[in-house]
């Protein structure tokens, strides 16, 4: 194993790129913005200047370097190719070849950005120890990551994972982002949970804190909840029920050692994990009731560790 | 790669056992009782007897024999103990360290037997040419086995693949063998088939040919279907609907390249996987709604092919 590797998690607006030990330690991360322009064709020569000139600020040679690799926004087919990824303009793009070609030969792997986060929380995060988790991604939608002895399940379409679009509720009249009904993306994002707290404020009800902090959010929902708020807390125990459930179906395919919970909502902390796992170990068979639930501890990291982990692959 | 291998099936009433050429070939199989006296302490011995004595008769020689692969109805952990199989009478019981002993050092894999018949089906069967692979066994229960990357996922708790516990329905009043309610087996699986034609059948109904049948099963009520019987039909759509959501669901997780649908009620055939295709193809995500589904091929002898991938691997 060589000392060295990078993780570069390409997001929309901006790549988080991180400059590891192969052990698993994080040297030095910095930033530099996507450049979307003419359908995303600088944005791999512009990493692999960046990366060029830490290699020589930090005198790091390419003999040093175990890999690269890249997490991005879109569906990584088994055979490293990008069929299409909207947000950053590319289609039918071979990721691994092509930037591996602009750093000398150095070995690239590519990964979509749930799934390496999952990886990463694996790796040094949330999961660490373990090598079958699933991880959950509470943020403006729902993402998630399968990993299979120490794996990614990326899946045949490049679906492994995308446990957002479970199908929770076939009675719910609006249509996800997907275009179908009832996902549990539809109540389990930030985005979601506002809805239901939105449906709870309509109308009659009891007083509550979030009469008075305009129109709610996750944040807002879970703030009034730690304070003991009534309709706040109907409306967490509403979006626990459906996560906990789900989650339980969850392992009855790939019976996990650990969920890991991550993403902006999250950040409400173990009184949300509390909240769900009542409800996850009500509703699962039970050889699978005592799974763990926990929370990710890499924040925005994940995607940048899971990377280097896929190159140790 | 060594010339042979056996693959061994044990199941509560015979343990059907198949002489197997490594590249797939199926030589000879048979079958013998399985022994479930004083806590199943005999099956492997009785086993172990019977496969020399096949070794005898065929002239296959120890160093001939790449290993032996035995399926069981119950869990099997990662580490190879079965901590629990009611069936034989079974407890934290290490099947392959004791069954090779007993077999003079020759290798040792066990499964479960649902996990093994979908490897089974992955490797000469229904999915061959496939290494994602979700197998459904539609039988008087419903079981299945997730194959990702041309591996068993068999979870952490040995739960991996039972899908026939996913919940489908958080409405149901009756419970599941498994004590909860609503899961995908008491209305996929045989007796639930039955039971979904039963509630039909009660009070007023139109005419159909389930009038003259007697006790309705998943058989009579398919043989109707074929004939163009409407009560028969809306059962079936009603079946082939909760198992096409589940089956879309299945594909937000593990994503594979084809689901197979095996077991006794798969004899119904083409028209009962032409059933679940339109429901599943109209529920699932849509990178995934072109995703394969195939009917079984190797029947009974599923899971003794598998025992036998189970130790190339």
């Amino acid at each position: 194993m060589k000392k060295y590797g990078f993780g570069v998690d390409i997001g929309g607006t901006t790549c988080k790129i991180g400059l590891f030990e192969t052990t698993g330690t994080l040297l030095e991360k910095w930033e530099i913005p996507t450049n979307k322009k003419d359908d995303g064709k600088n944005i791999l020569t512009d990493i692999a200047a960046s990366l060029r000139k830490k290699m020589n600020d930090a005198n790091v040679a390419e003999e040093e370097l175990e890999g690269i690799g890249v997490g991005l926004p879109g569906p990584v087919r088994a055979d490293g190719i990008v069929p299409m990824c909207v947000n950053l303009g590319w289609k039918d793009k071979d990721v691994s070849k092509e930037f591996q070609e602009l750093m000398n030969g150095v070995p690239v792997k590519a990964g979509n950005d749930a799934n390496v986060a999952a990886l990463g929380e694996m790796w040094q995060g949330g999961g660490k120890g373990c090598d079958n988790v699933v991880m959950v991604t509470l943020g403006t939608g729902v993402g998630g990551g399968i990993i299979v002895n120490g794996k990614i399940v990326s899946g045949s379409n490049g679906a492994g994972g995308e446990i957002g679009h479970i199908i929770v509720n076939p009675h719910e009249k609006t249509a996800c982002n997907c275009g179908r009904k009832g996902c549990l993306e539809q109540y389990a994002s930030a985005t979601g949970i506002a809805r239901l707290a939105r449906e709870c404020l309509v109308g009659d009800h009891d007083k509550t804190l979030l009469d008075n902090v305009g129109e709610p959010s996750a944040k807002t929902v879970f703030d009034a909840y730690k304070k003991g708020d009534g309709v706040a807390t109907g409306i967490v125990e509403k979006f626990a029920e459906i996560l906990g459930n789900a989650l339980s179906n969850i392992a009855s395919v790939v019976d996990p050692e650990v969920f890991v919970i991550g993403g902006g909502v999250s950040k409400a902390g173990k009184p949300l994990v509390d909240a769900v796992e009542t409800y996850y170990r009500k509703a699962a068979l039970s050889s699978c009731a005592d799974t763990r639930i926990a929370l990710a501890s890499l924040g925005n990291d994940a995607g940048m560790y899971g990377c280097v982990k896929l190159i140790l692959e």
